[in-house]
This record gives C-alpha cells, structure tokens and sequence, in this order.
C-alpha cells in the first residue's frame, strides 16, 4: 500500500509501505477514506517531535471503512463506516476509566500514537489497536468531510478551550488565534451560550472566518487589542480567555484579557517555555488550564453535527486525493497565504 | 489609640493616632482583642505593595469586641464577639454576589482593604465598613487564639490550596513549603479525605510541624525531592500540588511534582515572573490556580474548629502583647531561627 513516510526533519515520501494489517486479537485495519493534516504534523516535519523517527507513517486522523477485524473485535465489522479519532484508548487504565484517554498508561503513556509512536492515517489504510474502545461509528447524516475533523481539531476546540475553559452561559469569551482549532473553539463555545464571542488573529481572512464561525467581534491583534477587548468588556476584561496558537507572546494575551476570577485556557501546542507574569496574576483569581485532546466528546459532537448545529464541514477549505499529499502540505504549511483552513485528502 | 503605623520600607512605629471611629453607616469600631502578622505585613515592609503608603496603620486580622455601630448596622451589636477576616465585602457588587470578595468591586477592586487602603487591625481599635456583610460572630466554643487564624491563613490554605486544587477522597497531595500557610493547607486536606499528604520544606522544625498537622510524609526539599516523591507516587506524581512559599522555583517543584490530569494549586504571593516550562505541561492536562482568599470558607471553618476537627491554636508559637509588637515583628521575620510558625498578638 502507499503511505507518507517520515525520514527526518523536513524529509517525508508518499511510498509503498507493507500492507496494514491485524496483529492483536484487538486491532481492526480501516481503509482510509478521507483523512486530513493537523498542525502537530507540521511540527514533526520541523523535527519537533523527536518520538517520531525515520519510517514512520505520519497522520493520526481519518475516516474510512473496516476491512478486517481481530479475533477479539467485537463492536465492529468489515464494511463499518467509522472515525479513528487522534486519540487511542485501551479503556482499562486508570486514565481511561476516569475519561482522560490522552494519558492512557497501556499505549505508551499518551494517547496520542498515530503517526508519532506507530504508523498513521495518512495513508491508504491504517492499522488500528484497541479499536472496540478506540473507534467511533458515523451515523449516516454525517458525510465524510464533516467527520474528519472531529477525529481532533474540533474536539480539540471544544475540549481543551470550551470545556476546560468552563464557558457558562452569559460569558464573554475571547478566542487567541482564529486558525482551524481556534475556529474549533468559536464554532462550540456557543453551545455553552456565551453572550460575546471575540476572535483575535492578526490574520483578516481568520478573522472573516471568525464571524462566519460565529464570533460576534473580530478584533485585529496587535498592540491595541488588549486595550480594545477590556473597552468592550466593562475594562476587566473577559470571563474565558481560549489560547489556540501555542507562542509565549498569545499565551501573555490571552492571560492579559481574561478578568478577575476568569480562566485561561491554553491549547496551543508550546515549544519553549512562557514567563508568566505571576507577581500579577496571583491575585487574580483566574486558572490556567492545559492539555491534550481527549476525545472524548465525539459522540457529542456526532450528534450535533448530525442536527446541524455544527457545520463541521466548513473547516476544510481545499480537498486533495491522497496521493497528492505533497501538495496538500504545501497548501496547509502556507495556510495563510493560501487562505486555508485544513485540507480535506480523499481516496 | 495606639496603634501601628508604616512609614516608608523599612520603617514602623507603635505610636498615637486618632481614635477609630464610625464615619459611615455600615460601619463599626472593633477593640482588638486578638490580632496576629501575615507574611503579607513583612511584604509591605519591603516595600514590595506601593499602594501602602505613608501613615497606613497596618494589619489585616482580628479578633475584637464590637464598641460602636454604624446607624444602618443590624447584624452586630456593641459587646459582640466578632472575627474580623482579611477581606472586607460589599455583598452588592458581582463579585460579592458570587461569592469572590476578594475582588469586590465596591471597596476598591480587591477585597483586601485592611492596612493596604484603609487603616488597619494591628492597633487598639478598628473601623470596619461594610459590617454587616463582613464580620463574622465567633462562637462561645471557638477560643481568639484559635479564632485568629481563621482571618486568614487557614482561609487561604483552604480555600486557595485545597479547595482551589479540588482535593477528592484518596488524593494524593503534596504541600511545598510548610510554613503557616502551607501548614493550614496541610490541617484542611484531610476533611477531603486525602489518602496521603506529602510535605516539602527546607526547614526541619517545619516538617516536624507538619507531620504533628497531618502530614504522612516529609520529604526534604533539594534537589532529590522530586524525584523521591515521583518513587513514592508510582512514578507519576501527585494529583494536587499546592505551593505554599511564592518563589519561582516553588512554583517549578510544584509543577514537576504533579501527574498527567492534576492540579497545581498555588498560594504564594509571588514577585516576579515564572519561566513556566510549558513545552512540557501544555500536553499533561494539569490546571494552576491562583488567587487571594476569599474568607467565604470561614463559616465551615468555624464550625470545625468547634467541633475540635481542626485545632487552629497550634499556628500559633508565639504570644505577645500589643505594645511588644515590634519585637513579634522580629519573630515572625526570622520564624525559621524562632521555630515560630504565626504569633498572637494580645491586649
């Protein structure tokens, strides 16, 4: 089968790859129907994520069709249409008992092993363990290219922002970063019934995005921005400050927005560490909360696009057929010039 | 009166100044009966909160006798017993309403008012505003020995370590820094039922302290301790840290100490900026809380110490009388050499 393969920084190849196939009692392999390209992939490329080493098929979301199933599988069949979603779950632990899969002890400590600690969904099929406790059903209302980003940039949006963020009704919210997961982040925080829902994102085409997703103020960032949200905010600032980029500078933005007893949410992806500004903070009241996706709101998030209350689709911008994968990197490395969201990659 | 009066860093004097007095109708005098020092108090003397200034008489804890009310007041009468705690609330602003005195919008945007911006509780006599939605009856059963820790650094421990840190049955929890306030954390945990408490400190009396309030482990801080906590913790860490000390690298040890899904809940009063390794925690799914104390917790706290589940007194090491402040001042800023853990100011 054909795969794209890691080989060190900046280096990856769509190529012939041996055959996914069972290896456990517990493992299913799916033909990858639709998958997509998370910005995580584009720190591995950038050589960030040392787990990942030469000969490892990137990817860890798709959506496709069972064709075989382990001896011990007993949840799904040949022909299911199902969401391997980022994170893996043996379901066992005392992580995953407590719903916080992103931990889970048995698969290496992290959920998270597609494209990073074994091989991924970027390409034609995909090897999946723990699939009874791992993989989602997609009811028949949900196309494809609505489903695949809920294998992690949504849940991620609404997980690690939304949810930990405890958005109640009546807040006024912030969103740092109107990129593919913050507009995760602005598509659900409405569902908590958030009275204002600002974007930032020094990007005009996020921002536009933004509204359309259903921000209700799109504030250009910059140096004034901090000074703009604490006018529309009675001058203390916002209740949830939601962080979607994963720099020192939006992480200090999102702390410096976020009113007396308010929480910061950071989902952004860090890669060096953040002074934070403790000797004002610590009077604040506020929490700063943090973490990798669970997913364990998909079947949340199912049915509300399956209602059409989440028009999930509208996060892909531009489709590519998987072979041309190349290209689909080139356009989602460059999102902004390109005006992209995420890229939908096709059978 | 007499009472204590700052003049500058570095500068204090035990002098005559007029007496307290109602000046609104929401007000009342209160004779100190009971006071005692906060860390906070040392603070001020550095010269590290420039909004006390010149003339402040400082102290934000008491334990008095009411001799005067305010026209409006109903709640207290002259002759009552009463707690004044170190946040002083409207009860009409949001803040109050939700419960987050500590930054009650009325009396100046943060409810620690009490020698900051108004005069405070180390003197004879004090005028409380805000009386009847501030103090607190102290019951016959609760001791001014005990009751005076519960102005503040039990509170704090409580409500910004433990309750903060949402401490849950079978929890295992570490306390860096066992000073007063890290102690009262240390006394408060076990009422959510924490199957081990594990404290940090430098200092050997402390530990002592500590394991005498309920700690079942005393580790000591260095540079091994991290590492025999993770051995004592299966190699993951703790649920909840609290950090009790208000350095960079408390908050740092903190940090290291907690498990994938936990809680960092810190305390201290902090002066400069934490470089927080966020590169490393984004992905570990833990929550830092911060915050002044709120006191709301005072009602429970009463009723425990009554009940004798928290014997409040044993923060205190050291009593003196009011006009020996000075040289409890000299105590409390050298508690390490004293073994003194809070001092009891008297009449």
């Amino acid at each position: 089968m054909k795969a794209l393969v890691y080989h060190g920084p900046g280096r990856k190849t769509w190529e012939d790859v041996p055959d996914a196939e069972v290896r456990e009692p517990g493992d299913v392999v799916v033909r990858v129907d639709t998958s997509t390209i998370c910005g995580t992939d584009l720190h591995i490329l950038h050589g960030d994520v040392p787990a990942v080493t030469d000969g490892r098929v990137l990817g860890h979301e798709a959506v496709g069709t069972v064709t075989e199933t382990g001896s011990a599988v007993t949840g799904f069949r040949t022909g299911d249409r199902v969401l391997v979603p980022a994170i893996t779950r043996c379901g066992r632990c005392a992580y995953c008992r407590r719903g916080m899969p992103s931990h889970c002890q048995t698969v290496g400590g992290i959920g998270w092993i597609f494209g990073h600690l074994i091989d991924g969904t970027q390409a034609e099929y995909v090897r999946v363990p723990y699939a009874d406790s791992s993989l989602y059903a997609v009811p028949d209302e949900v196309t494809d290219e609505q489903a695949i980003f809920l294998a992690d940039s949504l849940p991620t949006g609404y997980e690690v922002g939304v949810l930990a963020g405890q958005v109640r009704p009546g807040d006024v919210v912030a969103v740092v970063g109107a990129g593919a997961v913050g507009l995760a982040a602005i598509l659900t925080t409405g569902l908590w019934g958030a009275s204002r829902v600002i974007a930032l994102d020094t990007n005009k085409f996020r921002l536009t995005k933004a509204v359309e997703f259903g921000a209700t103020d799109a504030v250009e960032a910059g140096p004034g921005a901090v000074a703009e949200v604490r006018e529309m905010t009675d001058g203390l600032g916002v209740d949830v400050a939601i962080e979607a980029v994963g720099f020192p500078e939006t992480l200090l933005t999102a702390a410096a927005l976020v009113r007396p007893g308010g929480a910061i949410a950071n989902i952004g992806v860090h890669g060096v560490p953040v002074e934070l500004p403790m000797q004002d903070l610590w009077i604040h009241n506020v929490r700063l909360t943090m973490g990798l996706v669970d997913t364990v709101s998909i079947p949340t998030l199912l049915k509300m696009v399956a209602s059409g209350r989440i028009p999930a689709e509208r996060m892909g911008t531009h489709t590519f057929e998987l072979d041309r994968i190349d290209e689909a990197y080139d356009v989602f490395g460059n999102a902004a010039a390109h005006e992209a969201l995420k890229v939908v990659l096709t059978r």
